[in-house]
């Protein structure tokens, strides 16, 4: 069986496990005061043309997610997101748990934009009785979504300036930042991310790492004793130079930007081979996840020789499934299935 | 410089990163979902004499301890725990984060007694007025301590005994735990823990893996629905599977009993070292953290050659310091520093 | 000016400030164990056919909402709610602070149904991987409902067998209870919620008392150590006798009932004359609240007498607002009123 | 039976009874925002020479004091409290259900010290790794304490001192504080706790009213949105003015002032009692709490005519309990008392 059912089915990089052998009785400081960890934010901090800003590497993306927006919030605050945004529909309930409600904006492609957001804002600072409602103070957005789409630069930018003029904190998800980085239709880069949001994260666990998610932190006020937050949260590892390590690996030589973009144009093949069977894209994207309306009999078919991940049910007789590729994805894993596409 | 400053400053035993490398290529199932987890569940069932033990791998102590407390316990109910319990001084507050009191009692060599427990499950059951405090419903223990002592059978066997009179939960941190179950003079075994104790966790971190703890909890009634629990707090490893397969290495031919034991015996070695020149132990330990009292120049010139943790003043001119080994240091490690102690 | 903004903006009904008057004197123990709370219990439970309900006084609805559905869930447990439901919309997050998500459902005049109860349930009960997801335990309803409205026995009856069937808790703010029970087509008794319900309460803050709200809980898994719940949540009154003279006062004679089926019908003069007038409503309501769409000169026409509440913008020359009559409207004002929408 | 267990045993003071019952039918809007909340403020401001300070009336003391200090709090940081504090002993972990831990430090009569507090501030201060401990960031005093002592001017101004000095917060709770201010060895005055605390309260419902509490916050930081916190923590009364209305009976002409002196002056001639008698004081109380250690047989003897406190067994033939009078406690209840002590 091939799996394309998601980009977090098996290891990690080569050099990334080279690296690990190569320092393994290396002795380090813990919870992610070492020179690797430094080491690893100088490298991704040359993408960022952000001299101060501050990098945290935790584990993994809810964790990332949760300690952020509390970080962030007094308790009264509250965040806005997509529906389908990964904090509302994927992780328990882990911002709530941690006291905040989530006013979810209905999503286009997995998408908000600029205006929902000011009319949210504009409500509560026009309100005659705030108190009696949560006050919005974070945007979360996902690069790319849940659903593989990108915001373009105009996009993010009209975003920002919203959150700006009604003092909201901008925060972008970037568990899966490097397959949105490397699509041909992208038009933002790391420097933007840095320059639009107070906070972003570039994924390691779905791009190439064993685990890990590298956080920038750009708005100093939410830099404020940041630690105490990811240790009270469970969130620092303690032997972090683990964390490091792997980034460095990552940044150091453009290895992530490379090994995710080549992902992105294998998940496009697997996009046309389906668009020229005339198997409608259920949300079209240009990144490395692929959403398709199978007949369930195509979808039975391929299920005998691929792991893919089933959706829901569109109707009697048809299902959204995703097809997923990953850095480790190759070249004859995507023949194997756009031939069989063809074949159904 | 040596390190002898704590028990998690080098990677992960050679064992385990050829694991890693072996299994790179695979593909699994995610969220700890496949067959190293279960495995490695198989395998330290094997040591449990307890056939329906529930399992989880989670990825840190802090993470395990505030996620299995909580998890536990209603809004109104607190644990009980030495003063110098983990939980209470060195997790930033997690559990109150979580919403619930530390009822801290005085430790005695890192150590609390049946009898301190059942004073405080006393007054509250017999409070005419109990609605103005907190109940205490679990019970917090290390093992070994944060001061390396350890808790006989007789001592654990009583305080299980008033844990299940008073119907509290007993739990116990097992961030060290090879290096307590292989001390000279301990007398209990995984069998005795999971018999006398609610729920229990085997430290990986500290003890030969890059990462993470195995939660046994043997009360089915705290295992409901527990992998949301794990979820909620971030403590779900993406790729479950890297936690399943370092305790698998590790319990598979009893690499973990071996290592940590060993290492214990090293930390003796220290002991009658400082003995033997009758510099004195701030607390007699019989597990692999050793903490003396040392004059400030002792410290001085111990420091030239040795990385070791401060701890506390103890006048104007001795200081209590840590010396910790761990399943890495060798054999050659201990004679320096030994016979640098005899040079003192 | 006379207000019809809403139906908590005088004091009590004049029996209740007589009962404080006459027992000022008395001394009482504190925190709700006195004979008046004791007494309010008995008088409640004669309208409920349940021997065994307990019956606790809180101050008021926010408070009661909040402590009774966090005493209710465990920490990865949601509420099913209306998107209108008072806990979504204003009650500043409280819920959700305590730290559990709401999943708002679309109502339909401030009501949602058994089906869409039963399709999130079901969601939840076939889910493959649940613990990404929180577990919907409770469903919050209003009778009557924010807008108005109020749930006839069947689809109350619909509702909790679904509950059962899924094992949620059903929990009913009856913040305005008296004034649905006192609607002329209301089929629904304090017998039928005490029995199809878990917990419900009867409203005193907008019923006739100063303050006050009488919660009832019928399901006993849910009444364990409840009082360590209120004292937790900061609802415990020290003076708690003052909550339960207050409730003795409006249940034993039946004076709630009566005075709030009065004020019901007040405000139903109100909804013929805006019918008689052509004003449409913007949801047809039984109750004490009505809400109609009128043009924005109607709208500062009545403003220069009256004080009643906007609502929203419903175009660029209508707005919705709300009349509310309570247990203290008059006959005069009523009629003041009618002829000046009369006369508009 | 005359009552003497504590200062919440029977109703208002009747000049709050006569203005709610000269008030009744009049309506105002809801939540706090009315003329009687006001012109309370203004009155209470009269005493404090901080025109700017902002004045929240809410329900009861728990409330208020994790209203309070949870608004004032970041996730990490910590409560600073007398181990005897109200908060820490008898308001069920309210504190903690939100969030924060209290570092409870050794009471002298109820009393902490400066030196004490500056040591928790200095030694988090200094740390090395403060992430893995809570950050000491408000400081909670009781004035008079929970044992009926007094903070002297000078205690309360090297306090304050030490607060600034490391950034921490200074709350007091005067949920008795006209006893406190009553005491003839009292130096303190409203506008010194104005001036030296960042936030305090004026207790009501111990002092005279039915129930409420005036907080008080002269640090504008904390105010920010102050109302959300109390609507969120479920302690904004809709029928606000029932507060306001209370408070200014109470401070417009010095009510509070002299009934709560006059009840301090009580409880000191049943102190004399004691001390005439023999019978020694737990701790020496100049407010209108008395703590005495009887002999068993005196308690039995007492008992039979008197309600009072029973605190804790000394030993085995003597108790420590407590003798509390308040502002509705008559001459001749303390003449038949202090016979009956005579008597023994």
């Amino acid at each position: 069986m091939i799996r394309f059912n998601n980009d977090y089915n098996h290891g990690a990089h080569p050099q990334i496990l080279e690296a690990l052998a190569r320092t393994n009785t290396e002795r380090y400081g813990g919870y992610g005061i070492d020179p690797w960890c430094e080491k690893a934010a100088d490298e991704i901090r040359k993408y960022l043309d952000c001299p101060d800003a501050a990098i945290h590497f935790l584990i993994g993306g809810t964790q990332v997610n949760y300690t952020a927006i509390s970080a962030a919030l007094r308790p009264y605050q509250s965040v806005i997101s997509a529906d389908t945004g990964h904090i509302n529909v994927h992780e328990t309930g882990a911002v709530e748990h941690c006291g905040h409600k989530i006013q979810a904006l209905s999503a286009r492609d997995g998408k908000i934009t600029a205006a929902q957001i000011e009319e949210e804002a504009r409500l509560y600072r026009d309100s005659d009785i705030p108190e009696h409602v949560t006050q919005p103070k974070l945007v979360y957005l996902s690069f790319p979504t849940e659903y593989g789409t990108i915001y373009s630069l105009d996009e993010l930018t009209q975003i920002s300036r919203v959150c700006r003029e009604y003092g909201l904190f901008l925060f972008i998800d970037g568990a899966r930042l490097g397959y949105g980085l490397g699509a041909a239709e992208n038009d933002v880069t790391m420097k933007d991310l840095a320059h639009l949001a107070d906070m972003f994260y570039c994924g390691g666990t779905k791009c190439g790492a064993l685990f890990g998610e590298a956080l920038v932190i750009t708005n100093p006020s939410l830099n404020v004793d940041f630690r105490s937050y990811i240790k009270q949260n469970g969130a620092m590892l303690a032997k972090g130079w683990l964390l490091g390590l792997q980034f460095c690996t990552l940044f150091e030589n453009g290895l992530y930007f490379e090994i995710t973009r080549r992902a992105t144009e294998l998940a496009q093949q697997i996009r046309r081979a389906f668009a020229e069977k005339g198997i409608p894209a259920y949300i079209e994207s240009p990144t490395n996840q692929q959403f398709v309306v199978l007949e369930n009999s195509q979808m039975d078919a391929l299920a005998e020789k691929y792991i893919f991940e089933f959706e829901k049910k569109v109707d009697d007789t048809h299902s959204c499934v995703r097809f997923c590729t990953s850095w480790a994805t190759t070249q004859e894993e995507i023949d194997a299935l756009t031939a069989d596409i063809r074949a159904l």
